[in-house]
């Protein structure tokens, strides 16, 4: 057996086979059934070795990530995961490598009983896009366009971790899998459930992967509103607030990316309704701000002084 | 306006709106819906600069074969095209390249009626994916599995002018655009219409990407069968026999990829169907042989003699 069918065989041994998929892997394309009366949501997004990750990351954290920065869309439209396709390029046919990458990602779709049902495989420099698709029922996605002044802002989790993380990663510093910043940014945590229970709750969402102030920003350009954000509301890790000053933690929290945390803004009608649901969210939220008529992103002290906003979050290019 | 709005612009400016996208590209995925009663048919190919095309292409030919690759996929499986997903990396933002591909891309987007419904554009190695939908009638779906003994084996339009085609772009000969061959390779006709007609007629199916011997062989693997097919029988355009040998273009016609032609089974029983629905398939198509029981695929002239097989069709590593 060559590389390029070990390669192969790493793909084929996923252990979720899902009654909704006729066929999946290995003919010209996947034949998929979506549950009657469902809507699909469908994203994609690429991962580029040296440009998304560093290129001695841990392979398996490479294979979280590449699906788990996809789920992160489907947890901001509150979808219910179902089906991925994998496309890989790599520099050469390395069934080793391949292995390690098969099993931080299937480790990952398994948790949300993903099938992966089409792939694609090509020679060249390493590049691994994958689109997935999960379900809603129709009229409940949420998106970024529907926050509404007075509405207010949410997010899941803890915010600067990841980007704090990639700074270790980087800085080459002496890396622990204990790092939990490090963790953080090696494999994100899709808040899928955390989407799920939002829908009727959230007025519009958005995942957090650039930065919250380009993330937010764009929610509230959909949305056509702004926002005031309380700095000193958002939610820090003990393990961001260990390698640094509150202010630079703040400024991690506000512009760092790739912690994948859900923003969302909440009607105050539906207040209660969230404080029901919270246990069904998998994490903290935490209010950090409010929606305003005013189309700007406002970040400030409790003591209402303005925060300078740091630089814009993650530019694509 | 910076480069990078200009492509956001450019990708957001397409012709085609369906009905059933009830949210397009700009939120963090696509909410889409399926018609009633359709399977849904999913493919993803991705084309990397240098390895699957020449970096000195036409680049409004990058465009338009990025999404014909794929939309070769659905149609092996007789789906009627839908959506696009498009995933574009490139080594810095730059809107004159992108505004040709896009030409390229929607004006075959648009005869087709697919909306473009979710991309990601990121810095990296130039390398496109594009992830295709489409839809068929439960259970009419055309796969690779079916073919059975005694069933002819037949195959659209013409075989071996892309590789030809490729290879004089290689050479960096005077490449006219009146060249067909050229123009195979650089704007390749999906055969949409040809697998549309042929669901309920052809028993199994596939594209010929990587070579017909190697396609062919999928589709045998597959159907637990071999085939005999009459080499001389293999359809070889004017333009193919100009530059060469009648057996350099039968060699190129067995093993040469990009063609993206429709190699397809069908039992004798269903053949005036095929004949009854030759106006609809856009192209010509030609016997070329027969399924066999013996698991093998075995190449003869008109004396029944041996034809030996060239070295396999395309290798992804």
């Amino acid at each position: 057996m060559d590389e390029f069918e070990l390669i192969h065989r790493y793909f084929s041994a996923q252990s979720v086979h899902r009654d909704d998929v006729r066929l999946g892997i290995g003919d010209d394309a996947a034949i998929l059934r979506v549950p009657a009366g469902q809507e699909l949501i469908a994203s994609v997004d690429s991962l580029v070795a040296g440009v998304h990750f560093p290129t001695d990351l841990p392979v398996a954290a490479i294979g979280h990530r590449s699906l788990a920065v996809n789920l992160s869309d489907l947890a901001a439209m509150g979808a219910q995961p179902a089906w991925a396709l994998l496309a890989l390029s790599m520099p050469q046919a390395d069934a080793e490598w391949t292995q390690e990458f098969a099993r931080g990602f299937f480790a990952l779709a398994e948790r949300y009983q993903i099938e992966l049902v089409g792939g694609n495989l090509a020679r060249g420099p390493l590049n691994i896009t994958v689109t997935v698709h999960g379900f809603v029922t129709p009229g409940q996605a949420l998106t970024r366009k529907g926050a509404r002044p007075g509405d207010q802002v949410f997010v899941t989790g803890w915010l600067g971790d990841a980007a704090a993380g990639l700074q270790r990663l980087q800085a080459h510093a002496a890396v622990t899998e204990t790092d939990s910043c490090v963790q953080r940014f090696c494999f994100p945590e899709p808040r899928i459930r955390a989407g799920l229970a939002l829908r009727g709750i959230a007025s519009a969402a958005v995942d957090v992967s650039d930065g919250l102030s380009a993330d937010l920003g764009h929610l509230l350009e959909a949305s056509g509103t702004g926002a005031r954000l309380e700095v000193e509301r958002l939610p820090l890790s003990p393990s961001l607030l260990q390698h640094g000053t509150r202010e630079q933690a703040i400024n991690m929290a506000l512009s760092g990316g790739d912690d994948y945390e859900l923003c969302f803004s909440v009607p105050s009608e539906r207040m209660t309704l969230l404080e029901s649901c919270e246990h069904e969210l998998d994490c903290p939220v935490t209010r950090i701000g409010e929606i305003t008529t005013e189309k700007t992103l406002r970040c400030l002290r409790h003591d209402r002084s303005q925060w300078p906003l740091p630089v814009a979050g993650y530019k694509h290019f």
